[in-house]
This record gives structure tokens, sequence and C-alpha cells, in this order.
């Protein structure tokens, strides 16, 4: 524990899936692990009604749900459970937050505050939040995204939130950034000198992200029809990913020399705009389809309506610098995808010769992916010599390496990405949180290419479920001579 | 089987060592696998009178000790015999090259001959076949190590055989560069675009090469003692190793193209001589020691005599071009040490900068390890994250990565480096064998440092069987603030 760890937790949205899912889990397993202070506090909050009892209950009840019998025993389930108390707020109430702070109580030994909740509410909360004394220099706040839906409503969510808290004290969560196998491609990059002599534009071709799910709407009816795809999951998971691969080497890795260089590379994406918005995206909403062998219906049917929303969007990116000079980052993410899958992939260019004659497309160049969805892994792909006496020329064969060290010979268990996150949070570590000039420099990227939508009157393209997108997508980088990495 | 493969074999030394041991079990697994022509017969001669039964029952029985029982069977075995002809030939004695033309008969479809004897009668085998009409520009003529000890017996044993046949069909064979592992190290470097950009002063911190035996000296009394580590092992293996690290990438994987290149590295070595072999070299001779818990004597009792051979050499070599500048190559080899091991390893140069602090020992440079002895692998170590929600910064941990494929995953067997020297020679592709330049550039070097030692009255320290040589070849690597790689 560092000595100035929050010594009490607050958690808005307590009740709501996220929380259920993901943060009390991840609350329970840092405490069985003995990585938080005995003596920490988790004050849950929400709209609903409960007593400290009946949601003690429902949370024993959903973390057995949730965690591995060999990891749950009823003495460490009940000392979590005796850290957690419960109060309900109504953010539009004041008298609600007065109550609260009295549950709270002092804050002088450190307060983190978490908000899982709709970006709608912030403003009452913070509001809330200051007005009884819960908003001074002791006091941490988390934001879960989205945070706004432009440029404009980040601005004015990012002003509420620091009217109360300075900017070293606002913990905007990314939870891809608390994936293991994000801070292995850093590992990977700065700590391997194999690596950065060909991380640039000499040495890679292209590099693809790639962000797939098969689900479809699921229920997020409202606020899915209302972002689609390029401000679900581009805005901020897929330049967040970007950023990690294309930065130039920081001095340290703290919060502010990572930040520093992350947000170099989003003011150094290329703009997109009216002008080449046409050539270098491609938007699709999938119509029925089926996935695994089961017909699944068209998001139009989901939601029954007609919507322009995409649910697919590819785009060729560039990043404007001596580094990354004529290197394309094609990005694309989908919902009703062939296959549940995030990944990196880094195409080095191929070697500038064969030595060994006309092998044809045995001689593939390297590549180095990072995969964070189903499965985290970084596998390296290298060219070696098929064993033999080689009659008819050396024979090749590409390698597949597997680099990052499987969790299970460390610890047993690979951990959610909000473990990190959450502990982060409560010890005040904001490197893997994303920094206001981040969060506006995306949204200034992706207001350029929906405004280009919007001036040309680009709608999405239709596109069976269960396949990678339109054709328009393939398309997109096969016009260089490059195949998505399906 | 090429077109212009040889239709009969012609094997001296046939009742040699190195012929059961080594050339026929090849020859065997050849014939197994199909590899070679129906037709191609094979003369074995020797000093020795046997008749033609006699050798084929002495052969079967030697197969039977070398050959797995999976791969052996009464057949194939049959077959095999039935390929072999047995002839005596003095080689002092005219006449029974007579009596060997006539047993060979017409050399039409081409002739094969490889020479396993030893040197000194180098000079009457080739004039014996010349007489008879073996010499022709249908026969290809293979010869076994040593050629000579030192440049000028070098020149004059390829005078000898120049004499009788062209440049193009003289085979002079270094069984090291038959090697899986050896050809894999040429696909790493020109197959993949990951290593070449590194694969320079820029990236490349040192190169150790390493020929370790355990045993002493195994009844090779007189010769060895004669030779000494550095003529009988760096001479020619470690220094063929070595070009196959430095070259430059060779524009076809060919005869001419390989060894130019390779040639190019010999006559790029910094020469050593009297006024720089005292800080360039140590040698040493093994004193009684132990080696797996065996006592074992000291050379000068097995020898039963004083000797001022080397048993250990260590040489920091240099290679003076543009790539290699101020890359020292630690070449050593000796008898008596504590493993048996073949091995290169390239140890990159470390990252300039570590972002993640005071990491110290964990953050180790990357390195490569082509291992020859006792097993072939090629071993690549990268450093990666430890997984885990480091509190106190990133830990680093240093994989290994296998790179070669294993032979059981291809046809199931390792094949002995024979059999591909052997089988290029019956098919006439010179890639894999020493040219005469080679050779030379070699013995130049050696004897540069051979004469240095006599200049200086250099003599071998002594050091304990079971250890890495004497000290002073610890120091010659640790003063430059390397480790040799045990």
């Amino acid at each position: 524990m560092r000595r100035d760890a929050s010594q009490k937790l607050l958690l808005f949205g307590a009740t709501g899936d996220l929380s259920y899912r993901m943060l009390l889990p991840s609350l329970f397993g840092l405490a069985s692990d003995g990585l938080l202070a005995p003596g920490l506090s988790i004050i849950c909050t929400a709209h609903t009604d409960l007593s400290d009892g009946a949601f003690r209950g429902s949370v024993a009840e959903s973390l057995r749900r949730t965690i591995p019998t060999d990891r749950m025993d009823g003495t460490s389930l009940q000392r979590f459970l005796d850290r957690l108390r419960y109060v309900r707020v109504d953010v539009s109430r004041p008298r609600d937050f007065a109550d609260l702070a009295e549950a709270v109580g002092s804050t002088k030994g450190g307060l983190a505050i978490f908000l899982s909740m709709a970006p709608s509410l912030f403003q009452p909360t913070i509001q809330g939040l200051a007005a009884v004394g819960l908003g001074g220099d002791n006091v941490r706040i988390g934001l879960e995204k989205p945070l706004g839906y432009d440029l404009e409503s980040s601005r004015s969510i990012n002003d509420t939130v620091s009217g109360v808290f300075s900017e070293g004290r606002i913990f905007r969560v990314d939870h891809y950034l608390g994936k293991e196998t994000v801070l292995n491609l850093l590992a990977l990059r700065f700590a391997n000198s194999l690596f950065e002599p060909l991380w640039n534009a000499g040495g890679i071709e292209h590099v693809q992200i790639t962000v797939a799910e098969t689900v479809g709407l699921e229920g997020r009816v409202g606020f899915y029809d209302a972002a689609g795809a390029t401000r679900d999951m581009v805005q901020n998971h897929i330049l967040q990913l970007l950023t990690l691969v294309a930065m130039e080497p920081p001095p340290h890795f703290d919060a502010t020399a990572v930040r520093d260089e992350k947000v170099k590379v989003l003011r150094s994406l290329r703009r997109i705009d009216q002008t080449n918005v046409g050539a270098l995206t491609v938007t699709g909403q999938y119509a029925a389809g089926a996935i695994d062998g089961h017909a699944v219906p068209a998001y139009a049917d989901e939601l029954v309506a007609l919507s322009d929303t995409e649910t697919f969007v590819a785009i060729k990116a560039h990043v404007d610098t001596w580094r990354w000079k004529g290197v394309p980052f094609y990005l694309r993410t989908g919902k009703r995808l062939p296959s549940r899958k995030s990944e990196i992939s880094i195409q080095f260019r191929g070697v500038p010769h064969s030595i060994f004659g006309d092998v044809g497309a045995a001689l593939r160049p390297n590549r180095l992916i990072i995969s964070l969805q189903p499965n985290e892994n970084v596998r390296l792909l290298l060219m070696t010599k098929d064993p033999g006496l080689d009659r008819d020329g050396i024979r090749l064969r590409e390698v597949p390496l597997d680099i990052a060290i499987p969790n299970a010979f460390v610890d047993g268990r690979r951990r959610i990405a909000y473990e990190r996150l959450l502990l982060d949070l409560i010890e005040g570590d904001q490197t893997l949180f994303v920094r206001r000039d981040e969060v506006e420099a995306q949204w200034r990227w992706i207001d350029g290419i929906r405004n280009g939508w919007k001036a040309n009157a680009i709608r999405p393209r239709l596109y069976g479920a269960g396949t990678w997108g339109p054709s328009a997508a393939i398309a997109l980088a096969e016009r260089d001579g490059v195949t998505w990495h399906d």
C-alpha cells in the first residue's frame, strides 16, 4: 500500500451492471490478495433504496456467481462484505448528499470516488459532492466513459469536473489501459533493443487494430443508437491502443511522461474531414445473418426502428510524424462480426530481397500480434528453415512464438483490468488514466470524421451479420495491397 | 535426384572410424529415404584386405549398432549392402589403382570420390587416381580435414588436388556446415526483416562462439599433439561459423555468392601477430581434475609426455568492416571443459535508457543463441512483463523463445550433417563446402597467431580438467565487461 493511498472508497452506481460484473469482483480480488488496506471502507451508493444488509446480500450472491470457488471462502467473503456500506443517493436531491457526507465522515485520510453512471448525472453529482465538502484536496475522482458525445459536450463535462477537482485528481477510465497485454506491449517496445530500431516507417509496413464483437445491441438500445460504433469504440479504446503503438519512448513510465507522448500522437493524427472521409472511412450496419450457425436479426429489427447509426466502422488513419511517415493504421470495430477479437497486428516490412530465390508465399514478412480478446497474448511470427535436405532449395516456414508469460506461471489467475485501475485510483497513480488533453484530441479527430459523413450525407452500408463488415471495408485495405488479419 | 548427380561413389578410408560412425550410416539414411538413385553404386576402399562379403558383413554389423531399430529392416539393409563393393587399395602401389579403375568402370555417368584419410596420403591418392583416368571432368572429389597444418602445407595439398581437379570439382568438407542449425542461422538472418537491421555494430555488442568438449585425448595422441586446439577447431569450424554470422547478405544462396561473402569476412579478420597476441589470445592445457564427478588425468599423463600443445584457446577477434567496427568476436574451444557444448551467442546491445526506472539486473539485453551441440536449437531471449499489478513499478522477466522447428515435426528424425554433405557431393552443390581461398585465408590468420606465440615464447597455462579453461580466458572477456555464456 502506498503512503498516500485513500482510506475510503465511494462508489456511485453500485447497483449497476458494471459494478456487479467488474467493480465489486475486482475489489473483492484486491481485498483477498491483501492489496487493500485493512481499514479501507467502501461506501456504495445508488438511487435504489436498500439497507446495508440487503445490499451486502445481493453483493454476496453476485460474487458467488462471478468468482471461481477456489478463490472464494466464507471468511474472505465475510471480511469483504464487512467493508461495505450502502447509502441511497438520488443525485437530484441535495439532502441525500448531506446524508452521504455524514456516512462518509472525515476525508482526511483520503477518499477515492468512482462514478459508474450516465454522464448526464455527472454534473449534479459533482455539484452535490462539492456542496457537502466531498471535493477537497484529499479526494480523487474516477470517471467511467462515455465522457460526452463530441468535443463540445466532453469539454462541458470536463469543465464541470475540473470546477471541483484539479486535473491531478481526475481519473478518466479506459479499461483497455488496465489490460495486462497492453502493458506488455510497452514492456516489449521499451525493454528490448530488438524492436525499437524497426518501430518506424523504415521497419513497419502497416498497423491494424481490430475490436470485433459478435454481440448485437444487447439491450443498450438508447445509448448505442445515439452513439454508434465510432464513438463507442474508436474514440476511446482504439485510439488509446493506437497511442501506445505509435508514441515516442517516454523518458519515464509515469503519468506525465507517458501521457505527454500519447497526446502528441493524438494531435498528430491526420485530420479526416469532408474532403477525404469518403476515401478513408467505411461505415456499416448489420443486416440479418448468422453467427456460429445461429440466425441473428438485423440491427433495425433489434432496434425496432430504422436508423442511420453505424454498427461497424473501418478507418485508414495516419500519424503525421517523422516516425510514421507513410505508414497506414487500419482501424476497425463492429458488432455482429464473425468472432470476438481485439487485437493489434504490427506488420513489419518484408526482406528487401530473397537470397533463397523464388520461395513464393513461403517468405512472409514478420508480424507481431498483440491479442486482448478473447485471450491476452503476444505472438511474434518469424521465418525459420524447415528441417530437411532442401533438395529444391531452402524451404521456409513461419513459426509463431508466444512471448507473453501466461498469468498461470506467476500468480495463478488473470486479473480483471479494473483491479489494477481501481487500485491505481485508490493509490493515486494516473499513468493508466486518460488526461483531459487526450480526451479532447480524441474527440476533435472523431468530430472531423463525423462532420465529414454528415457533409457528404454518407450513410452506413448494410453487411450481413456474421461477416467482416461491408465489402468496401475489405477494399479499403486491399487497395493498398493489405489484407485484414481475420 | 538432380540430373547431373553422380552415378557412382568411391569412398577412400571406408574401414576407418569416420566411415563406420558417420559416412556409411549417412549413406544408409539417404538410401532408405529414396534420396540416392537406385543405380548408384558405392565402391569402398581401404588398405585392409577384405572380400566384398566380409566388408558388407562388418558394415551390416556396424549399421545395426548405429541405426535405431525403427529405421532398420532387413529389406532396406540388404538393398543398401547390395550397393557396396570393396576394393583393397594401398595408395603407394600404382597397380592397386589400375584394379580400382577396373572395378569402378566407366565414369561417364559421373563419379563422386570421398577421401577420408590422413592428409599425408592425399598426394599419392590423387596421383594414383589421375594415372588411371579417375580424375576427369566427370569426377568430383570430397576432402576431409585436416587440409594441412599451416598455410604452406595447405597450399601444397591444394596444388596437388588442383593439378587433377578444377576448383569446381573439389569439395572441402567442414561438417559444421552440414548442420541443420547452421543453415537455420542463414534462414533467420535472411528470411526475416527483424534481425538484419540490428545485425551490425549498432545493434550487436559482441558475439561468442564456443566449441567445448568434455573428452580428452581419446586415442588421437599423434594427431592431436601435433595439431592443438587452435588448428583442430578454430582454423576450420569456429572460423566457418564466424563467417556465417558476420557475412554480408549474398545475392543468392549458391556456391559462388555465399563463398564470396564468407571469404571477404576471413580476409577482414584483424591480424593477430607477435605485437598483440598476448593481449588477444589465451592458451591452456588441462591438468588433472574432475568432470561429472569422475576424476580425469592431466593431458601430459594421457600423452605420457610433456608437451607445449594447447588443449584450450580463447581469442578475441575483430572483423574490420563497416558492419562490425568495434564488435568483438570471442572465440574459444577446449578439451576437458565442464560440458559438451557448441554454440554461437549473439549479444544485442541493451536498450539505451530504461523508462521503467532502476529495474537492475532484470533488464537484460536481448540475445540469440544458436546451439549446435549437444542439441541443435535456436533460442531468442526477450524481455517481457511479469503479469501482476506492479505496485513497485513494472516487473520484467527474460523469456526464452525457441525458434527452430524440431525435426520431429517434419520427418521424424535429426539427420547427420554428413547426409546433406554427401548428397551435395553426389549432386554437385558446392555451397556448403569450403573454397580454396577460404581455407588459405583461415590459415593465414591462424599462422599469424601461432607465429606470435612462438615469437613471444607463449606457452599454454594449466587449467583444471572440468573448468572453463585458464582464469586468463575469463579475464580476456571480463576486461571488456563481457561474461562468457557458460
